[in-house]
């Protein structure tokens, strides 16, 4: 492929919509209440809507009769490129609500550098995406603050949950060999650039939380390159299963 | 297919088994001990192995290149025959318990009757499956009577996992078509003949349990004729992930 980097590039960007958004669509239903439920699932559809610009211009650059359908929902596991983060479970609530925080405030700092790319549908996707992604930002951000400054309860679930998540946190600021090449283009965001203020704009949220900011210097990785967490294999089996198993079907 | 009707039969019997099993399997490594979690896998392991029997039996009715991978794993939602109480979740140990349990007493009931079959394919592998269905009933009964008269929690937990489970007993004892045609070849077993000591031997062991023979006289059906509980999808979305992802995978 001519733009090999170029598309894998785009697969990086969408397949942490693609996997977050099917964390949060698993819970469709299954909210503590109708609001949050309904705000859960408006979030995974944002995110899968998004999902589909980036692979739709994917399929233009590969330009090789591969759909976006092939590319969400045929790969193998080693080909999502998704950071582990977006990929761990929704135990509970507090951990749906730490996961979604801990990736929102990346996610609205990356698009911000992303609208400045040199690569005029990269930047009109992420400028269409931020305005969605900052109410995602507001929403999770203002759960932090419910749940930690909420009940004993609350407070412990949500700590633990932040706890817990944290150790993927690092791993959103790595550079791979192809987010070199992009950014030497002109194209990609030096996320290593955000690192600085995105801790320090989660440890505000989290100290207004009246939680605490975990002290943990072990980080996991590996999504950046297909390698992924155990709950990997499972997020795919259910996302692909209709395709699968009725190939090319389509609604 | 010739025997079509003898095919379908052996699949009743062995979907139970494969649904209980892949449940089972799902709980290797999360058992609320080691010993207790080494138990549900073999269990799951005996299970599977009777299926394999089974499947290689229709495999040789159905003589038309199938192999016991195609049946066991890519067959769709709808083909699959076994009862809606098997593939019920795994919840929390209670109902793992609970399911296990009104399973086992039909299982060794049912198997019993099946030594009994004209066809001595069948009657072999009865034989051959009830010495494990023997301890696996002893097993989970024993484990009713641990929870149900022990602590409050225990007691409670138990008690709910039976109440909810119950509605899907009255199905082990529905005849389809199919099992008339059999029981009339003198193959299959009359499992309506089984349901009133299923229930004598069931209340007895509740009640040393010192747990309540649930009321209830509603009942869910449909398994046995391929309407499943939506959690069947999800349990084939992972059975079949593997041999869907790579076709002919073999080990």
């Amino acid at each position: 492929m001519k733009n090999e980097n170029l598309y894998q590039y785009i697969l990086g960007i969408a397949d942490n919509s693609l996997i977050l958004g099917q964390r949060l669509g698993e819970l469709c239903g299954h909210g503590p209440s109708l609001e949050t439920d309904i705000a859960c699932t408006n979030i995974s559809l944002d995110l899968l809507g998004q999902v589909r610009n980036y692979y739709q211009y994917a399929v233009k650059i590969a330009n090789d009769g591969r759909t976006e359908d092939n590319i969400a929902m045929l790969r193998k596991e080693r080909e999502y490129l998704n950071v582990l983060l977006v990929e761990q479970p929704n135990t509970d609530f507090g951990y749906t609500i730490a996961r979604q925080f801990l990736f929102d405030v990346y996610h609205f700092m990356f698009l911000n550098e992303l609208q400045k790319s040199n690569d005029l549908t990269l930047s009109a996707i992420a400028t269409k995406s931020i305005k969605e992604v900052s109410y995602h930002q507001r929403f999770s951000s203002d759960w932090i603050k419910r749940l930690g400054d909420g009940t004993e309860e609350s407070k412990k679930r949500i700590q633990t949950a932040i706890d817990e998540l944290w150790t993927y946190t690092d791993e959103l600021f790595h550079l791979t060999e192809v987010d070199k090449l992009m950014i030497s283009d002109g194209i990609g965001v030096d996320v290593t650039k955000l690192k600085e203020s995105y801790y320090n704009k989660v440890n505000d949220i989290l100290e207004e939380a009246t939680l605490q900011v975990p002290e943990s210097k072990y980080f996991q990785k590996g999504g950046k390159k297909g390698i992924h967490t155990e709950h990997m294999g499972y997020i795919l089996a259910d996302l692909q299963y209709m395709q699968r198993t009725y190939p090319n079907m389509a609604w």
